[in-house]
């Protein structure tokens, strides 16, 4: 079939109409007609070849939300007129322990949404039904997409950290990530922290379901939480300063990476073993997690905020998110 | 009463004989004939006021097993003529989370037995009773000191950092910790690769239960294991090189301090995100993690291999630790 998308013909180029045939549905896949697409970070890193492996003509989009149209012979679990999501995971090789773990994710052989592939900045997309999830019908469709990519990659890492409920965790940044991870740590019953370098999110911190904001000023803090912090979850990409927060961890606290904006972290070691503290970080999170996620999405109400934009505007959607001026994810409405 | 001990009476002293008076026997103490005491490298710190926090005349010796004479009107679970251990903790604060939560050892108000307190180089100890641990029978006297410090740091650890059975462990360093670490986890279930600079223990790791030796020459390894490890150890005192290891390290991999040989260590963030990956560090252990261990030696059979020495010949024995030519640890004997 012929899929009309939105493509960047080179490195750091906008995008522009652009289309081309797909090849015969083989038995895994499925065609989906796009009803939304969200707007990542990384959709700009591929765009911009930041990572060293984007191929041009480049279609951009890994937080899709659609409609199933049609499914391969060996496909199941979804039917045509199913509303499903993809997010940044295509495939993976399915047989490495790994993938026999539910940690798809961690796949050596694991190939995203738009590496190699045509993303969903498009009006269709043919991909692998196993990483196809029916979305429940709770969950409004603009929302969804961001929960595939930010919203999966800030709960699989809390799940990973540790978090049960009752407990206190800190969410350093509110933004893309963070203001989901606020509401999922929140929601699911626990005394959140939010870490923000701009007074003014605080209170929307607040309005998200965090306990407690601390304004970070350079290494300054403008508080410490009354409590120590059995999790910290960085989002943010830029170096954390582990001499500041480390110290904010409870006995056998974790602090989980999923932003990173440094090579390598200077981890202090004896405060590490005074309270036998972990680092550690994530990646998105593998498929048996990702259905958890949209149910525990759907159950307690977690959304991310939109901006929505018509396809035609891809452009000046993505130059917001470039800029980071987005509050908080962009969402292209078909 | 009077006690007969071994004291540095200042910053790196020799040690010599020295007596002291005890304070009236309070209700949770106990004296304790001393049988056999361990030296090990943080008696030597402490003699040499490595962490400033020496007094002196400073008598070592937190490695000790000894026999209960008395205890006082509120220690129930001990009696005179007990066969008793007591290590590198004294007492803690009883009341924090970190204490309620059977994690005495990281308590904010924990006290070494040998930092404000006199050790086990003498005839007799008086301490708190909640810290003296009742030896199973199987253990032989001489192989309990060493247990109690370097033996509960490593067993601790493995257990925090998440070991089972039918796991792959790591042990970095086959020295004083090391060999026991080699032992509990290979007789504990686990196939156990050894990590070694000196190819003289490679053999001897064999000797002890581990299935593979990686001889390390710089940041050269003889060879990478078959499988990836889900667990490493690091016993040594040394900076370690995480660019190498990291990799090593399985999917949800662990690796954990209990020796530290530098400020902070320099963690590479994208080997930890892709595998989920965690660094952590652990100290010693607590109450009940002491009386698992002791368990767990003596149904196994893990001991430390040790050089026995008359407590007259401390001093000899104490350059024998502090020029690392002790195999593997040393042992005073009353």
């Amino acid at each position: 079939m012929k899929i009309n998308a939105f493509a960047a013909a080179k490195k750091r180029a906008p995008l522009a109409p652009w289309s081309f045939e797909t090849k015969e549905l083989r038995c895994q896949e499925c065609v989906v007609r796009v009803l939304a697409c969200g707007i990542c970070h990384s959709d700009v890193h591929m765009i911009d070849n930041d990572w060293m492996m984007s191929q041009y003509p480049l279609v951009p989009g890994h937080e899709i939300v659609g409609e199933v149209m049609e499914v391969g012979s060996g496909v199941s679990h979804i039917k045509a007129g199913d509303r499903v999501g993809i997010g940044w995971q295509k495939s993976a090789c399915m047989h490495c322990d790994d993938c026999l773990h539910g940690n798809e994710n961690l796949c050596d052989h694991n190939v995203p949404t738009i590496v190699g592939n045509h993303g969903g900045f498009a009006d269709h997309v043919v991909t692998d039904s196993r990483f196809v999830f029916k979305i429940p019908d709770g969950l409004e469709t603009p929302s969804v997409g961001p929960l595939l990519c930010g919203g999966i990659t800030v709960f699989s890492a809390l799940h990973y950290a540790g978090m049960t409920s009752g407990q206190r965790v800190g969410i350093i940044g509110v933004g893309g990530l963070g203001h989901m991870a606020v509401q999922f740590a929140s929601k699911m019953g626990n005394h959140v922290t939010a870490f923000t370098t701009s007074s003014d999110k605080a209170e929307f911190a607040a309005n998200l379901g965090a306990h407690d904001a601390v304004v970070v000023t350079g290494n300054t803090f403008s508080h410490a939480p009354a409590k120590k912090l059995d999790i910290l979850l960085s989002t943010i990409p830029a170096p954390l300063d582990l001499d500041n927060y480390i110290n904010l961890l409870n006995s056998d606290g974790t602090l989980c990476y999923v932003g990173i904006g440094e090579a390598s972290a200077n981890v202090p070691l004896l405060p590490l073993l005074q309270k036998r503290r972990r680092v550690m970080a994530s990646p998105i999170g593998g498929r048996g997690m990702i259905r958890h996620m949209l149910d525990v999405a759907d159950a307690h109400g977690v959304a991310p905020i939109v901006e929505l934009f018509p396809f035609d505007k891809v452009n000046e959607a993505i130059d917001k998110v470039r800029n980071n001026t987005i509050r908080y994810r962009a969402v292209l409405m078909n």
